[in-house]
């Protein structure tokens, strides 16, 4: 259980890192950034993690949401894995939406994914347990993503509360067993059974077991091109309701899905996770 | 005189756009971007222009160095060129240092360079008037710039420095007559002989033509790997203190050349220039 620094950054105060290390989860090598406050320079930190959408890598979000200047004012690491395996052995696809940079945050069951695409149990349980043992953050966490990831974020609050402080999440793709990018991902990763799929969908979890106790922000822009089709924000906060799920769903006209959308509101989500974090802010 | 809108994204209530469009001074086809804050739906606003360094295109800034937030409170313009011309027919190098992406902000004068490498016109005189006839962008501009663009910013405020109320630098090369970088541009696109490039070389511009009337603020890091071999700090420091220009010079212990790094201080850039351009922050 080893981290091996691959670059470092000072960043308002604190430190933007990345690290490489073998996943056990994962079956191969992978790399994740960290933003470290200055208050960690202290002690431990809660942090938030950050998963990212279809495509990405740990640096979009590092370098793209502006985040690290409220999460040094709020003393919040954050921490962002790639978002999926990678590498020699690792199976892939051709398309953008399958495969490598789109492992949708779920452990695999079907051939050839299982054998590496198993994201859910690392960013939940093999990522959290390497990094409170290796740096200075602590087990107080928040999770937050885009699109993607913003399922994944929901997902695992909704699948273990108990795990995070708070969730948030960006344009998610709230019920991925009703959308196109789902669907597919779906059926390639779990099989085509649909019982299987309702595992890894937010709005059937919340269906089946209710709300969470833990608070909920979600963003979405009324421009994003995938509204309609892919994200189902609609039918979460329907499915919140009837939870009884006191979700803050927001939504902003002219927003788009991009990362200037994200980097508007991002302060927002980490003041929000901050209230529920008993993060340390400076002086 | 027409600009084509190419990409559109809603951003801190302003807009982030990216343009293209026919350049008569360096005959080709030439990309940039813009952020209008919100304050631009009222009428002209001041504009920032933004030089980017080596191997940027108009994307880098605006994407990573998170400047909008403050841009739309303080009711600024930022104005985000290409680093070079570029296209079929324009001369290139196989370097990262020289050609496409790597201007340097001058008027080339030697073969193959000087059929197209004219970026010292393109942005100080070109683009202002094109933008300022298309967009609501006012006549009150600022300059600034990172590395190589922090460089064209100096040039361009001390050789016209009426055109300009306020100049900032992130880590410029500031004396690139005494660098490897500047030293290997300045013999390509002006030739061989030295006297050619003092005008354009920040540190013989304020040896030769003494103090400008407008402010200047430059930041940089200490630890970055350029800053002993390539950026000639001290040697502006005092040329400028010889020349009695009242630079404000940020040294930050810990920050490399990294995005990252301007990214911690834009926020000071910005109100630096914002205190010089007659802003309308929101109320």
């Amino acid at each position: 259980m080893t981290l091996e620094m691959v670059s470092s950054n000072k960043s308002f105060g604190g430190w933007h890192r990345q690290y490489r290390h073998h996943s056990e989860t994962l079956g191969c090598p992978m790399r994740l950034a960290v933003f470290l406050p200055p208050q960690a320079e202290q002690g431990p930190v809660p942090a938030l993690y950050w998963l990212s959408g279809l495509t990405c890598t740990d640096e979009n979000f590092m370098q793209k949401a502006g985040a690290q200047r409220v999460a040094a004012e709020l003393g919040i690491a954050l921490i962002a894995p790639d978002t999926s395996p990678r590498g020699e052995g690792v199976a892939d696809d051709p398309a953008y939406d399958l495969g490598m940079g789109a492992g949708f945050y779920l452990n695999a069951t079907q051939t050839p994914w299982a054998a590496h695409y198993r994201m859910y149990d690392y960013v939940t349980r093999e990522l959290p347990t390497l990094l409170e043992a290796t740096l200075p953050v602590s087990g107080q966490r928040a999770i937050s993503g885009h699109s993607m990831g913003g399922h994944g974020a929901l997902i695992a609050a909704l699948r273990e509360p108990g795990r995070y402080r708070s969730v948030s999440a960006f344009s998610p793709i709230s019920h991925p067993m009703d959308c196109p990018w789902g669907q597919k991902a779906f059926t390639a990763y779990l099989g085509t059974e649909q019982d299987r799929w309702r595992e890894w969908d937010s709005v059937q979890l919340l269906r089946e077991r209710g709300a969470p106790t833990l608070p909920c922000r979600v963003e979405v822009g009324l421009d994003d091109p995938f509204l309609a089709e892919q994200l189902g924000i609609d039918t979460l906060a329907e499915a919140a309701r009837a939870a009884g799920w006191p979700v803050q769903i927001e939504r902003h006209a002219g927003y788009d899905h991009s990362y200037y959308f994200v980097a508007s509101f991002i302060e927002a989500h980490l003041r929000f996770h901050a209230r529920h974090l008993g993060a340390s802010p400076q002086a």
